[in-house]
């Protein structure tokens, strides 16, 4: 035994063992982060029905869920192959079906999983419904409401289209209900502001499934959702369930919208240092924007964190260091413009956990999470992680 | 067999069959680009050693090499691993080493494979000759060369550096030759500026390789390259190599510096319309920037092509329309702003292809290339790509 030891490397215990760079996961992070959402929710009496497509990770997902069989937002039909596999029944495929897609959610269905699909049109409607019809069995759908002018969904005042949809579904398929995203939620900043969109999202949707209701039309389900609505609604009379993904992970973008902080971040790149250039007070990491991604998404807020925040490996920021630049597997890290304070003393080959501005996207780098708990550089556990379609 | 055939879906033979979105490469675009700088190489008296980070395919690789044993470029030690893997003998590994992955080097170089690593600190180099004496043989670097600011490496005129670290190489590694790249010809536009970043890197390599001589030292290999250059440089003496990636496919950043056209680009995602917004003018498709990335490489050029060109089934862009805006898996998709014309008169369900701003950020989103050639919408054949460290 002691032989093969020696033959094999040693699987790593720490972090100093991984190889860089690697996505690292604070789960005492991500069981804060739930328990403060769901909390949340329960005191405002509604279901949370969390997006999957953050953590694209069984693990991960199980502790999102309030059940191991869901219910689940996902927006890849890979994703909802994945999480059904592993138990989840009850799934929404919250992007807008293409009529192609439908022999996979049938399959889906004949295999025992309410999967229920979102659609803005009559044709995809009569898609629906001769894809009932093919399955024996309604298939369920949301009609997408427009809350905020984002990108898709009917106006909830436009109730020709709605009782149309709603009417053509009536045909062999079903309405499950109406469901809307204030995406545009992502460019408000301030609590102010933000409750400002989380009611324009409630009432959009209680609109428009009054509109259906008033045409004879059942609509059990009221849906709204995003991470930056879900923590700053203060009424949701009316709506059912609240969807949310980011809020699992939170994130520089997050922060900067003013619903977590940087402490409440559970994901990070770990990264090592590769070269100086000292007359630039240039760091050189390991990590580029393979590794994080190229969301610039708080380039457009108040305080511009380039690629990332640099932290130790306890996972503490070092003060006003990030990465100003990123090549495919280079990273820049150097003081915020304008700082104050000298460079970290951080050698060759020392290592350094990012944090990343947008978790969805630097996840999707990736194909594991290395799980640790607080500020302990002991690995927990590796949770895979999967991406396509 | 009549029956078999109707319970299992048929594998896709056409574009058409693809689930959506996904990755489309087209094969005779890829040759044509490929044998353009060869002949240019060939031209100049230099080897093209590819960087094959751009491909992450052994398919690909195979297309874009010399010989099937190399010589290659590559970003990661898991694409080292796995060219390796597939036969290639002869490898840089062109991102500064740190010590912590040497013995994933010793371990390729144990089985064959001449793999050779890039510094550009006297720390790296100590680390090697350890590395060295721990294999019982050398282990061959390029000292880095900074030759336009753009990130790391040593100024060619730092002799004391340069004869620091190819002395410490001595001591049991080997000095294998200088190594430079010039990524800021990204940010240069037109033939005579382009012209003057590859004289500048020609320069810096040479001089640099100069110094070394000069001091007693050996430098078989002056390695310059970037795919701007690499199409731009009139001269390549003292220069022994080029080492280029993007060139095989192509992209929006590289038309807009101007070293090739829209129809040379060989990488699309085949994407499926799934809404439209009519009173904004917009078609949203199931492409988002998951599938896109968020490389916005032209938001800086003289043409910003959003998030990508948009074509038809048959790979031909439709006038002025283009992909600007995307959300993790919705693309929006409409005309350029302030371009005349009407929107294409495309359906839920219609297909299209989009052309990439940065092919090696959209391919590294995607698990494999569904490869075509020309107009035909044919699949000849599905070629795995790989990503990772």
């Amino acid at each position: 035994m002691a032989e093969t030891a020696t033959l094999a490397p040693a699987p790593p215990t720490t972090l100093g063992d991984l190889d860089t760079p690697c996505l690292v996961l604070d789960v005492a992070r991500l069981e804060a982060n739930v328990s403060r959402l769901r909390a949340r929710l329960d005191r405002l009496g509604v279901t949370l029905r969390p997006h999957l497509k953050t953590a694209k990770s069984v693990e991960a997902g199980r502790r999102v869920m309030v059940t191991p069989s869901g219910p689940a937002t996902v927006s890849t039909l890979q994703e909802a192959e994945q999480f059904a596999a592993a138990g989840v029944r009850d799934i929404t495929y919250a992007v807008g079906i293409a009529p192609d897609k439908l022999p996979r959610v049938l399959a889906l269905r004949a295999r025992g999983v309410d999967i229920a699909v979102v659609l803005d049109t009559v044709a995809q409607a009569e898609a629906l419904v001769v894809a009932s019809r093919q399955a024996g069995a309604p298939v369920p759908a949301y009609i997408e409401i427009d809350c905020d002018g984002h990108r898709s969904g009917v106006l909830p005042g436009d109730a020709d289209r709605l009782v149309a949809i709603g009417r053509t579904l009536a045909n062999g398929a079903e309405l499950r209900g109406v469901l809307t995203h204030a995406g545009e939620s992502y460019a408000a900043r301030g609590m102010d502001a933000l409750r400002i969109c989380a009611e324009g999202e409630r009432r959009a949707a209680v609109d428009a499934a009054t509109v259906l209701r008033n045409a004879g039309l059942a609509c059990p389900v009221v849906s709204v959702g995003s991470t930056p609505t879900a923590f700053a609604a203060e009424d949701l009379t009316g709506v059912t369930e609240v969807r949310a993904g980011v809020f699992v992970f939170f994130d520089l973008v997050m922060t900067g919208i003013g619903v977590c902080t940087v402490s409440d971040i559970a994901l990070s790149v770990l990264a090592t240092v590769i070269g100086h250039q000292y007359d630039k007070g240039w760091i050189l990491v390991d990590a580029g924007w393979m590794a994080m991604s190229q969301d610039r998404g708080t380039a457009k807020q108040a305080v511009n964190q380039g690629y990332g925040v640099v932290c130790d490996l306890a996972g503490q920021p070092y003060a006003d260091l990030i990465m100003v630049g990123a090549n495919q597997e280079h990273g820049i890290v150097a003081l915020r413009p304008g700082a104050d304070g000298a460079l970290p003393a951080l050698a060759i080959g020392d290592r350094v956990r990012i944090l990343p501005n947008h978790a969805c996207a630097t996840g999707a780098q990736h194909g594991a999470y290395h799980v640790v708990r607080g500020a302990s550089p002991t690995l927990e556990a590796t949770w895979p992680r999967f991406g396509g379609w």
